[in-house]
């Protein structure tokens, strides 16, 4: 059990990912079955397409972003939901002058992060 | 794959609580592995001490409260973080004249509420 002030974390930066970092706040460690992070974007930031192994729960706590998941692009900011199926590839750009702050839930699986590449040549 | 904003899903009231309500935001039959629900306590609600068969991460978006969980006692207000394992007692009680919400993840598994009753006769 524990109580704690998200601020206090540490701040880790995400190498895949632009003005990007991410705080565990319930660690795979502490939790039994899955893991709280929260996601601290600045503006210009974001994240390019990507997959990952496991699917994603999100509730953007406040800025806003242009993300895309699949073929859909959608302007998300403060109480929007967001629901990523495992392997669906997904990107985040930040949109206006504020930090985009998100909270993202992952289960306790392995992940493995996959940039996706568009156009080869 | 879906996007959508908290305010839009159905309120349930809470039979254990006070002025208490909540919403589905991710369902365990969309996420494989967890629900995502927001909790919404008006000004004078809370929940009672009771103990679930599950875990609970939770996350404070806005508002105040006061959290008993086992035998300590918090005053958790937005962006506070608090981890609940399975069977430890826990009660919830707003204070302030906001209303207090937030996040609670619970894992895919069958969940029973039982109220803690401290002063038997």
């Amino acid at each position: 059990m524990f109580v704690k002030h998200a601020d206090e974390e540490p701040v880790n930066e995400v190498a895949a990912g632009t003005n990007t970092s991410m705080q565990v706040l319930v660690s795979s460690d502490e939790g039994p079955n899955f893991a709280l992070r929260r996601f601290l974007m600045e503006p210009g930031g974001g994240m390019p397409l990507h997959t990952n192994a496991v699917e994603h729960e999100q509730y953007v706590l406040r800025g806003s972003a242009r993300i895309r998941i699949g073929e859909e692009t959608f302007d998300v900011s403060a109480d929007d939901v967001t629901f990523i199926p495992a392997g669906v590839p997904h990107s985040y750009e930040v949109t206006g002058d504020e930090r985009f702050e998100f909270i993202c839930v992952v289960p306790n699986q392995p992940d493995t992060i996959e940039l996706v590449e568009e156009w080869g040549c």
